[in-house]
């Protein structure tokens, strides 16, 4: 089969190394690059060379950001090619119009590398709904700023420092803001609830990130007996749904507190299965290109994933709750003391924490907040 | 498509009723039982009448034990049927027989069922041979002793209490030997690297259960920051591999060693993926007839997977070493002292650990061994 791959940085040279050295049966006959890049007699710069090739069956993107991914893609499937991609952001922005090209030319769209790097998780949800309704899932889903807490947990630095290491080590970008904001983990989270869930999910929900944490809130959750992690969330029931995306303070006793680097860690819980989680590397050309790869090779053998958008589900920002610790300089009512400059809320949704947070802000910048689940 | 259940037990209760209410296009239309428990018209007690049916494609033998689900199996496969089972003993005893017999037909053997209950784990060893070597395995694959260790350790009580609650709990047999003593977990380390390495590994290797552990052996081990749990590992390097079951005290910083209750936690290495974990319940009626079904639902799809036994690798033991605490009153030579009645022996194989531990039960039976790994 001969397929083409859309850019070649870092993922796209991963992709074309792992198919030419260890898959049979596939070619790498085009590749898109910029004109000042064409240093190989398979690259174009003209995308018609890809989407008018009759012998080209199927096109990996692996350019990133919104445009021209997100034109490419609905070429690609509006010429019946199909497409794999890694890129979370635009699958998260037009998944309802990915899917719906796809099945309206018979092409299929797969998009395993766009969650969790080397982890068959995107497969794993599939393959657990074809017997189950997922009724929740939750994880940690964005390897850097798992890297920057357990730097900071293992190794005591402050939040700048284990952010310097992580841009050293090439795990965070040099505008790191997508990974410490919680975007990153936000789109991730929106395709696994459509995925997980059955439904167009919607993108308002909460998001907090990691920004704001300090060294003294890592101590003060460690003296609880908890490690702090950004998680994205998702709860299905009756027919209605919630998506968080925030710091939560988990019991230092589960397996999420344990993990290390920049690993992450998914679970699911379905009805019959119970819970399954899943752990691997979230990031890096390898894990990712195993991901894209291990697509291309499901595609070959005749998976046909389609991506079902038809649930009547409603949003219920009501069935995320928890307690929740502000450490802040302003003034929370009705917050009890947790600690020195942190209090705690008792039983909000994560939507009214956020608020909470944002007004916060307005008075002191660098509050932070985390979930404190009462199960731990 | 019609299938036969060998067997209406526990599991078999829960594949037909899982299959019934959730799985369209699958039909449960034969079951085998003993002749005095023919409770429902699809019943029948002569396995003719289900190797002969030409309208039955797929068996699934849910059993257990040795003979007759070896004949049945290796009759279904030889009639062309296609057999999904749940029986580790047998597959771990007859795997290549099995294989031989399958693709001299051209039927297919699923086995995801035989280790580690829901988690889709034999599918992943083989989604991720597709591209990688599997260097490594390793896991938690029994949930029996899981439990005890794990009232053990959260509720102080001795293992005899333990192994009663798991008892109460329906999690261990009346007779509890298979699972504290290893053999469940030598039958799924076997299967496992047959399928990860790709050869017909040996069942002469390394066992060591659980059986002598007491509260004082969990509480040295916490002082020194480890938890015991019982492991089943593989390791393949240059053509060599080695297996081995045993208890590993590992760190408590590991995810391992925060598997609660009757959980599996496995794990791979692969060259590219790098290391993959997966979490879930390893039994149980609804867990087991869950991983059943996927394999029936896989088979329906297409999914048509062929154990490669052609790998030429030879037995190394030298390839699986480490420290060993001996907790025993018989005299270890050359060993150093650990902590009370408890010595360590430096960098041995587990073969020779074994043997030590062996010699040792001459002397004082109630002897309890535990590898000590250095990267912990």
């Amino acid at each position: 089969m001969k397929i083409a791959l859309l850019g070649h940085g870092t993922v796209g040279q991963g992709v074309d190394r792992i198919i030419t050295n260890r898959v049979r049966g596939v070619e790498v006959a085009r590749i898109l690059e910029l004109p000042e890049r064409l240093t190989d007699p398979r690259m174009t710069s003209r995308f018609e060379d890809i989407v008018e090739d009759p012998e080209i069956e199927l096109v990996v993107e692996c350019m990133g950001g919104l445009e021209p991914a997100r034109s490419f893609i609905v070429d690609a499937l509006g010429a019946g090619k199909s497409v794999v991609t890694s890129n979370k952001a635009v699958v998260a922005a037009h998944f309802e119009e990915f899917a719906a090209c796809a099945q309206s030319t018979g092409a299929s769209l797969l998009i395993e590398a766009t969650c969790g790097g080397g982890i068959p998780w995107i497969a794993s949800i599939e393959k657990v709904r074809r017997i189950d309704e997922v009724t929740s899932f939750s994880g940690i889903m964005n390897g850097t700023t798992n890297f920057i807490i357990d730097a900071m947990v293992r190794q005591g630095t402050d939040f700048d420092e284990a952010l310097k290491r992580a841009q050293e080590q090439g795990f965070a970008e040099r505008d790191p803001s997508a990974d410490i904001d919680g975007i990153d983990v936000k789109n991730k989270t929106l395709i696994a609830a459509c995925v997980a869930f059955g439904c167009a999910c919607t993108s308002e929900f909460p998001v907090t990130g990691l920004r704001t944490i300090t060294k003294a809130d890592i101590d003060l959750f460690a003296a609880h007996g908890r490690t702090v992690k950004l998680l994205g969330r998702g709860v299905l029931r009756d027919g209605r749904y919630a998506v968080a995306v925030e710091p939560v303070a988990l019991s230092s006793d589960t397996l999420e507190a344990h993990v290390p680097s920049n690993f992450n860690l998914v679970s699911l819980v379905g009805t019959t299965v119970g819970e399954l989680k899943f752990y691997g590397q979230g990031a890096g050309m390898l894990p990712t290109g195993n991901a894209i790869v291990q697509d291309v090779i499901d595609y070959c053998e005749g998976r046909r994933p389609h991506y079902d958008f038809s649930a009547d589900l409603s949003y219920d920002a009501s069935l995320l709750r928890a307690d929740y610790v502000l450490r802040t300089r302003a003034t929370i009512e009705g917050a009890r003391p947790f600690g020195p400059a942190a209090v705690v809320v008792h039983d909000v949704t994560a939507e009214e924490a956020r608020r909470l947070l944002e007004r916060a802000c307005e008075e002191d910048a660098a509050s932070f907040m985390a979930a404190l689940p009462k199960e731990a």
